[in-house]
């Protein structure tokens, strides 16, 4: 097949920092290259991939982030080359979404966040402006918002197992990565910590407002020795925390779409501790990569429970639903299915 | 005809401070109601007009001002209702323009801004995705850029003419009236007064860095008690300062799709001195209107013969070429074309 995938506008492919859709479209590229498919890739300039890339800007536009001119630039740059391609999949936005309605050439596009408020309401209305655009979802949790869309298949998504080496030996303490917004649930992990009297490690970003009041009313008054926050971490020792943790927790508040670093831990041998929310019960195993519990009240038992779990049962679990190998085999059946239904 | 109107997402129509396009939109949207036909204006929740009002929101996004989400969500609320309406005319904006190609009414797009640079790019992009979105100048020499796009029409734009009554007496000073950016020439202004020996006001405004250098190396060393600067000025003042002049300084310095202001002062009674640059010559009748040059060294001789020009003659050229009524009748002949050609 003749595959156009387009990233969105403003940051590489990979990510030279953070940024989780950037690498969903760096290894779906990649491994749609190493099946045979000849592909292209429209991306920021900096990026690196085996398919063809193209690129409206030579340097990523990341301080122009959301804005509509180069949103736009970004997408047309692929779509005026519509004829050249068998099938369209773009992952750059909304934007991408609705303009694919303007072109032949049969176009999916990947549903990378919530479906709820002002990007729900737009959703809804591009479904009846560019109808025959199939859509992709990363978790069938993703959907329930807006159900009725034009829903193609959904593609969970993969992590570059590489990336995240299996390490079968523990440390005794909790880890808890994520932004220290509320809707992460960061505070749940702090009482999971004092309740267990295990020792937690907070990583992830502070930076907006709601996440700086969170923090300093919620998570800032009860470190100590044993609770420690260390800012954002780097790719490697973010890898380091997930190895030797006995447990992640993921005590997520809020319907999140998908939820990469429960897969990362899993990868890295350590279960996973989460509420059930989202796409949670479609990425963790339960009882085997981790436990669910239905209310916050239940992390701390859980957290005995999960810490028994085999470390090489989360690997192969991330192994067998989130590599590279089986996401790509999911895009490519979507792409087929939307090839014949657009005969 | 049911005709749809798509306004720019950020402001409110018409404008409660400043903005052309949102008092060409105005206009226009009233006209068509005043002929007769079913006009529905696409805008923010605060506009006034004879149209049927559809609102994306109830308060102007104008804090999220050229943001995708927004311009996204606003003009899919017109494009989801596509098939109640004979044609729709966007005035949005590219993003705007590009969305006409994926519903089936036919779409004819007024582009307000120059077609150079990223938006020419843009616009080019478009042009092969959305081939059958018919394109509306507002000058003839606005399409230089992009001479092959799918040109549909000029409607040069209107003025509100009772907004700027005719008042042929005047003072014996020249007005420059625009941003203190470069590009507008207020330092041509200067020199014209200095070499006149004529009292100079300046009015207009002075935020961004580029507007405050080029104010400080080359207008604010050489104001005096007759050449002024008074900053940004209300409607009121505006016209009061447009009523009194002797003539209208216009020395622009690049290619303008158009230039109300010219056209406001003729209104007014007052001729426009000016240089042959972008719209300039579709704008002002040399000789009856005003005085164009080729060379910026010959405008102070310009405000001598311009001076003579009857102020009658003035009101008249814009009464006869930029009147509410012209620009409508230019609009509806090109629907009209559109619909044919889309038959």
């Amino acid at each position: 097949m003749r595959i156009a995938i387009i990233a969105p506008a403003w940051f590489a492919v990979p990510p030279l920092r953070y940024g989780g859709i950037e690498w969903v479209v760096a290894i779906l590229a990649d491994g749609l290259v190493d099946q045979g498919h000849d592909v292209t890739l429209f991306a920021a300039g900096d990026s690196q991939t085996k398919a063809h890339l193209v690129t409206s800007y030579d340097e990523p536009p990341s301080m122009r982030i959301g804005l509509s001119l180069p949103d736009l630039h970004h997408a047309l740059t692929c779509y005026s080359q519509a004829g050249e391609f068998d099938i369209i999949n773009d992952h750059s936005g909304p934007l991408g979404a609705a303009l694919g309605g303007a072109v032949t050439v049969p176009v999916c596009h990947t549903v990378h966040g919530p479906l709820t408020g002002e990007p729900g309401d737009v959703y809804s209305l591009l479904g009846q402006v560019s109808p025959r655009v199939g859509l992709i979802s990363i978790s069938d949790s993703q959907r329930a918002p807006l159900p009725d869309l034009n829903w193609l298949a959904t593609c969970h998504n993969a992590i570059s197992l590489d990336a995240y080496p299996f390490h079968p030996a523990n440390d005794d303490y909790l880890l808890f990565l994520g932004r220290m917004s509320p809707d992460k649930g960061a505070h749940h992990a702090v009482n999971v910590a004092r309740e267990t009297g295990r020792p937690l490690i907070l990583a992830g970003k502070m930076h907006d407002v709601a996440e700086r009041e969170h923090f300093e009313q919620h998570v800032g008054p009860y470190l100590s020795d044993t609770i420690q926050y260390v800012g954002e971490v780097s790719h490697d020792e973010k890898v380091r925390l997930l190895q030797s943790a006995l447990v992640t927790l993921f005590p997520i508040q809020w319907p999140e779409p998908f939820g990469l670093v429960m897969v990362e831990s899993m990868a890295c041998g350590t279960p996973v501790v989460a509420t059930r929310n989202g796409a949670v019960p479609e990425v963790i195993e339960d009882g085997k990569s981790g436990v669910i519990v239905d209310d916050f009240a239940e992390l701390a038992a859980a957290v005995e429970r999960a810490a028994e779990l085999s470390p090489q049962a989360c690997r192969d679990s991330a192994v067998e639903w989130f590599s590279p190998a089986r996401m790509v085999a999911d895009y490519v059946a979507a792409y087929e299915r939307l090839l014949q239904l657009s005969v």
